[in-house]
């Protein structure tokens, strides 16, 4: 994700353009449809074909607004899932430092292996988590592991799941054992249930894309309304047409990309949600409460950027 | 349900076109309103009818603009359900994977009748579901059922709401025996609400279309729409308003069919989501959490494609 | 509710037009503006007023879009409404079923006047709030009631209300007389809340229509928009502007009033909610739950058509 | 408010036009811009400046659309806040309700001393919240205060707060004495904090209006394009500029002035929420539950009004 | 944040224009347009350069109705934010409201310790939030904080978390001493809980903009566009170019910056949300609920403006 500041001078953010992909995508293909143009319109212009096209622009104005409703009804879609993805991290982020609250309050101050185990585990869901939604998760980024412990992770297919279910066992044990009472036990179900609610909207957001038929049918649009566009503008304004076009598609074709890119926001693209730093923050948050560990420098530097 | 990659390359989604059965039904429609147009056209060009035709392109910019304004509306209103649907199926996951963890981690670690009865009658519910949302339940494909089960089952109107009665009474059963406690009671109570929750927005979604008045309605209008269409093109356009008309009804109609085919999500459409793999995925995450099963190969791999 | 299937043929649905009888009033309409715009385009024609009228469709283009985009907005919010509407009654059914599931789990098995109370007293808050949202409850509507309670019921302005007063009573009893325990209590109160949660919402959506001056200002838009109409067209479009103005009409008014139709979605339009057949539905899987009763053929049928 | 039913004839809304006070604003405004767009149109002609007026209404029809867009945004957000609004004060009739069924199942039958303390209590939080969302509470129109109430009410710097706690301190001192148990006071809780949450979210509509920025930006934007109107279409249309300026400002300023009116929903204007009727409904349904008093006739005709 | 009265006379709102820093962010944008259109123009005009302009309205009309519904979404997406901000500020005023109601009604009446303690800590709770939003916590914003308090936080990277895992540790504590009973426990968890959501939904909406590339992308639109706005105007309205671009401008240019301006609702703009205000008046209100205490008259003042 590229950091950057609103409200700041308008021209500092278009510095940044070639950062981003799909900023450096959409101007590839505008350039494209630029040379596209250019073939178009000088063949007319040269050729004298002027003539036998009679499609004007008042049919591609009507045909431009309607694609232009519908590209920002999946540009809603898009960022919808996008800011779901962003709440539900920012979910994660509250309810493990609540959960971190919970058992620092609720266990005997004196027992500090509950503390590092739960602590531990905490922070290995999280950072599952980040990998479990890119490719599968890695174990030698999970922290604290014994070896014993690798060889059963290893073994699962679902390794998040497997981590809650390991934190709500010691709970339920210390419960049935009278160390944490009732208040408490029920108390911190809501917290943990919450761990497997984000896990299933995270994934649902990541292999759940906007229907199939839509996405094929806005392509064959654009693509259409991008190849027939030189036509309808070039007996009007002869060789303006070609930027015209390539502006005309900009606006158009740009929202599609755009809408695209965001869609799966768990990835390393630029637009991308830092998943990587909100779980190592969320790591440095649990330990401050639950070991009073003091963050070191690397920490506080992302918590500067991301909370 | 059509699994694709969003992001890739531009021309791949086009390659599946035929797969999606809506837009081979988009492309016929607009394959009849070109014959159609190519017809009134070649009438008023050949006999020259031109000068009797006095209606033009502005109004039916107009009415463009009004139709695919409502447009919107529709597909923002058939995209809500699938996507609440998919929210739904979601959360099923979430609320069987946590209710496995809880059954797991209260009841005796060496009961080992209570996990085959939960994993078995929970898993049901869900394969339950995907029949109950087609055409009705069928017994045979759920699992483990006994002889004297399946009679039951066959006796009952309604077979998920017996069998989230079954996992209740169970639950009351352990409860009152104080086999499990207070805490872990109200605790898992909230799982087992879901489910038939779920079902409930579910049957919600596949029984109420839009009202019925929407649907006849938005069809008169695009049909007296495309019908009128080549009349206002062809003083201006002449032969050229045959693949006008069909550019622009592709627009128009495309928004509408595409609606039509995410209303209902729960069939075998190729843009329904896809329930069976969900309820399959749900039944391997339950065995592992429960018996520590191995999920099979069959299981991983719809895994890949669904979470 | 006129039950129809999404994804049919086309010319299905428009069989049914009659049956809608907020489609016949559109139609109506648009023939009383047909005869108006005949009268107006006659007598411009014969009576050569053209040169007098100097509207012409370019302001009409800007009005009808402004129209149409608060249209939607009108559209959206009566949608809201109905779709509202439909979750309550949806969540209805999932609440009632689940408490019959809690009772019928909770209480000892062998006491079945408990279970003939609750599910006579769920069924008739069912069947009372369907009449409670039209014109008051009928008490010859509820079921097995006695002649002394009919006269409770009678003296009672809201029924609705003191039904869930017996049921809550009934529990709060059971709980201090130790019938059922803490666990139980606490459980099944989220259900008991929803009843009146429910009842609330529907009173809302009935009796809180769009504000007053929205849907005046709405109605003086339209009918100015309507009057005007044809002396924006006559001059471009001669005789013409009779089907024109028609269209037109047919698109704006179209819209205002479906909305109206849906708005207050508990009546017995043909757009309303099938309110009845819903508790119904709810009466025969209750009793299906606690007493095992086999539902009579005619709510499968209800069944089929509602869930 | 003003009370009308939707889906009745017409015209017959249009009658109560007068009713509404936005409507006559609005009506008002388009009279003055009527008599500004006579002045310029009649300089216009009779001066035969006509030739120096070089804009025409291409432009004015792409700033009207930009501006209707940012209308129906600003629609919506005034839309949302009343309609948010009206859903918290169902939500408080709906919690009112549900909090005296508890009362009255939890409390033993024969003391009456706490159905009538918490009869007053929750009445008066309805009735000090009316005036509290006005221009603050009056004393005197709340119900049943002792004079020595009245004196520390006085005292408070927020009533309704206060009344909370008396209702809260009540319910703990009894749960503490073991006159209700763990489950009943557990399950009133959610009861008692929606009064403030509701409260609160009332609060919150009334002192956040649109940002200020926004609503400055929208009347420059509106008054800029009233005064230029006539300017741009007095060449082309002439002396029917003048009606043609009236019908568009009519449009435009509409939306914003209604919106105007709609975003603060507590007072007494025709369209605000009518907390007070709703306030003294609830006092008649919660005295009917705790006390078996029948409401006197003015409630059942409110009732008939609001619910 | 400008505090005004909606509804009130039009002119009075646009003359506190000059406070609002965004509007005369826009206005001097306008301006700059201007003084580049003028030198267009007349280069234009003086030159004779008209003939090799060959561009012309149509197309613009269609690219600003494209960029214009970008921008409501643009708008949309932003206002969510800060209506969202907002909601979370008043959610907090409730939650510690009742926290104060809920600590009062369940410690003993004696017990003058803890209510200062957790006042004092509820409060700075919430001055922490106001400054963490910010540039960081200040410690001498916080109120009655002992040296040895001071040195703590100071140590501390996240001082809200440290502070609710304070009040936290104080009720967990007293609940194991049996000072407060189990359904209060259970009952206050939630109001803490939802200190930590507030806080993370804060730093979601603070740290989170929009994508960057959508960002980006508006900008190189809005600048495009209005640097060929000139051109495109002054074939037709020569020197009424000038004033045509500066209003075009400012309808387009408005939208993105307004929409940047409230993008971030914590800060101290103008448009920013009062929540030094909000913070001193909770406050207050705790005060008041859990020592009596009357608010001095700046909380009486702070409280007509923002509750």
């Amino acid at each position: 994700m590229i950091y950057y500041k609103t409200n700041d001078n308008w021209f500092g953010d278009v510095r940044h353009l070639a950062k981003s992909w799909t900023m450096v995508r959409i101007m590839r293909s505008v350039g494209v449809i630029g040379l596209y143009a250019a073939v178009v319109c000088l063949s007319v212009e040269l050729l004298g074909l002027g003539q036998f096209i009679t499609i004007n622009t008042s049919v591609f104005s009507l045909l431009g607004v309607i694609l232009s409703i519908l590209l920002v009804f999946r540009t809603n879609s898009a960022y919808d899932r996008w800011w779901e993805a962003r709440k539900q991290w920012g979910a994660l982020v509250n309810n493990t430092r609540n959960m971190a609250i919970y058992v620092h309050s609720m266990f005997p101050a004196e027992d500090k292996a509950v503390r590092r185990f739960m602590g531990k585990h905490i922070a290995n869901f999280c950072l599952a988590l980040v990998e479990h939604l890119r490719s599968g998760v890695k174990l030698e980024s999970l922290i604290y592991l014994t070896e014993e412990e690798k060889e059963v992770f290893a073994s699962k297919a679902h390794i998040p799941n497997h981590i809650a279910l390991l934190i709500f066992q010691r709970l339920a044990e210390a419960h049935r054992q009278g160390i944490i009472n009732e208040g408490d036990y029920i108390n911190i179900k809501a917290q943990h249930q919450s761990l497997l609610d984000i896990l299933g909207a995270c994934e649902r957001i990541k292999k759940t894309p906007i229907p199939f038929s839509y996405a094929v049918y806005l392509k064959i649009f654009i693509t259409a309304y991008g190849l027939l566009l030189p036509f309808a503008l070039v007996n009007t304004f002869h060789l303006m047409s070609i930027p015209l076009s390539m502006f005309i598609f900009f606006a158009l074709l740009g929202v599609e990309l755009l809408g695209e890119e965001i869609e799966d926001p768990f990835g390393l693209d630029c637009n991308d949600l830092p998943t990587g730093d909100i779980a190592h923050t969320i790591k440095g948050n649990i330990f401050e409460i639950l070991e009073a560990r003091h963050p070191e420098s690397r920490a506080r530097e992302l918590y500067d950027k991301v909370f």
